[in-house]
């Protein structure tokens, strides 16, 4: 009898099967899209949540008192904590915080890092590949979590049916919302450590934000206040979250927005893919770096430059 | 006697000509290929000065003002005002304040928007097919001015020799200057509208920060305070951006800087072929809704999809 393939075990829910398969798409390794072909047709069950935010929100806790929520409700879940490595930051640790949580010994969940290795555009298309192995793994609630709230982390979250964002009072306020993209990305917002001074002026400043930015569909995302560490606010939160689910499939927006999703999923391999087989081999060959020079001394133009590389790659 | 070509007559200064050729570029002509080959010999004179901040902080007043001043110091100056279009803003008209001016009138100025169509990393190329434009037709300081403060400026700013950071008071204060990767490409920080209350607080926060990330080199980047309104504290800028042109010549920084420019805008120029070879016109004849339908109805996976576009492509 032939034995199982990877796909098949993680299809099967076995979780070394599943975290070996995550490596696989986070090193690129080629036998990776084979694997995920195979699981592909069993996707598309889960509900993907984004959760983002800037650094210091409490987005760890939240997420972990989050996760225990879903669980009360006899979901399985999964984390996958994306840490796009700051200049500043160094890279976060979000999922070895909540790995070292009493999370870690329920078998319903899944926690997993990823950091940015290469590019960003990269840093997407793998993301979708994992929470592709996720759902086929029948894990019915994916979480995905960024740091910050800069451009790569709305183009992450384009991989959500719901986003979350996560605000606090005393970090500068409504800046921090006011960041290019945020508005318009979250279905649901959160103000954290709502027991803290500043609270109520942060919900006025976003419902003001959300008045002035009004959506082209009818969910007017709510504003809940929530205390992580207590608890406070977040069977709440997932009301609103299952809501939201409800709007989306009732009002049909469910479909054009996954089928949005994949059509940025393609783009983003076809970039991945134009990136790995075009400019890593030129960087690793130091092919750029003489073709840099020789424009610099104005040997050549760029653009003869870009044609010699296409023309090395099509050999 | 076979007329001048467009690059021919740029290099003599020609302004149409200019004009024609970088609008040529902005549309992604192929014919712009040829010409800026033939002007790339001509290029590498000009000095670069990225100038970016946020909505708000006065970019446009502040420009004027600093480009009078190098035009008393008897150079020739151009202007590029990128405007990424953002969902809040509506794209800013940074150009069109600037073309209203009294600078319209002296034949020793060049100003030109330019917006984002298509992607972002397209822009960050064709900034820079515009620069070699400009620079070739002799143009001794080449002003790149960039609203925000998001990755897509940090891109553009990889471009200039010298990056002009501006800062305003009561703008949320330090947030605005801790914003991923600003700190790390500011040569000079500006805080304009420094008769404003909060400017020196700015200036000490500008002066922690510049402590916590310390630079790679010997260049503390110096803090500037002006009004642009009056003219205040311009002089002194130019004087410190004189400066950092100086340290990066002596320091032999200023090759290593240009090599890895010139690597980057190769880059550029190998993902804007692709988006305009391959998934440009894939969008445009519906390849991608179509395979993304297939994808979502599970008759193929996205690496199928991207498979066959790819295959398409090649025929």
């Amino acid at each position: 009898m032939k034995s199982l393939s990877l796909a098949q075990k993680a299809r099967e829910g076995d979780r070394l099967s599943v975290a070996r398969l995550i490596t696989m798409v986070e090193n690129r390794q080629e036998e990776a899209e084979k694997e995920l072909a195979f699981l592909h047709s069993y996707t598309g069950k889960a509900k993907v949540i984004g959760v983002t935010g800037p650094p210091g929100a409490g987005k760890s806790t939240l997420t972990g008192k989050f996760v225990k929520q879903w669980r009360a409700l006899g979901k399985k879940v999964a984390v996958v904590a994306v840490d796009p490595t700051s200049p500043f930051t160094g890279g976060s640790l979000l999922g070895d915080r909540l790995r070292m949580s009493e999370l870690t010994t329920d078998p319903g969940v899944f926690i997993r890092s990823m950091s940015t290795r290469g590019s960003l555009g990269g840093l997407a298309a793998a993301t979708g590949d994992v929470i592709r192995v996720l759902d086929a793994a029948g894990y019915e609630i994916i979480i995905v979590e960024t740091v910050g709230v800069g451009q790569a982390e709305v183009d992450i979250m384009e991989i959500a049916d719901s986003v979350l964002v996560i605000t606090v009072p005393g970090l500068g306020d409504d800046i921090q919302i006011s960041k290019a993209g945020i508005m318009e990305i979250g279905d649901v917002f959160i103000v954290n450590k709502a027991d803290r001074h500043g609270a109520d002026q942060i919900v006025t400043a976003l419902d003001m934000m959300l008045d002035l930015n009004p959506t082209e569909n009818d969910w007017r995302p709510p504003i809940i206040k929530t205390v992580a560490t207590s608890g406070e606010g977040i069977e709440d939160l997932v009301k609103k979250v299952q809501e939201h689910f409800s709007y989306t499939e009732k009002a049909g927006l469910l479909e054009g927005r996954k089928m949005q999703r994949t059509k940025n999923e393609i783009v983003n391999i076809l970039k991945k893919r134009f990136e790995e087989t075009v400019i890593d081999p030129a960087e690793a060959e130091g092919a750029l770096d003489s073709y840099a020079k020789k424009v610099y001394e104005k040997e050549m133009d760029p653009y003869q430059a870009v044609d010699k590389i296409m023309k090395e790659k099509d050999r």
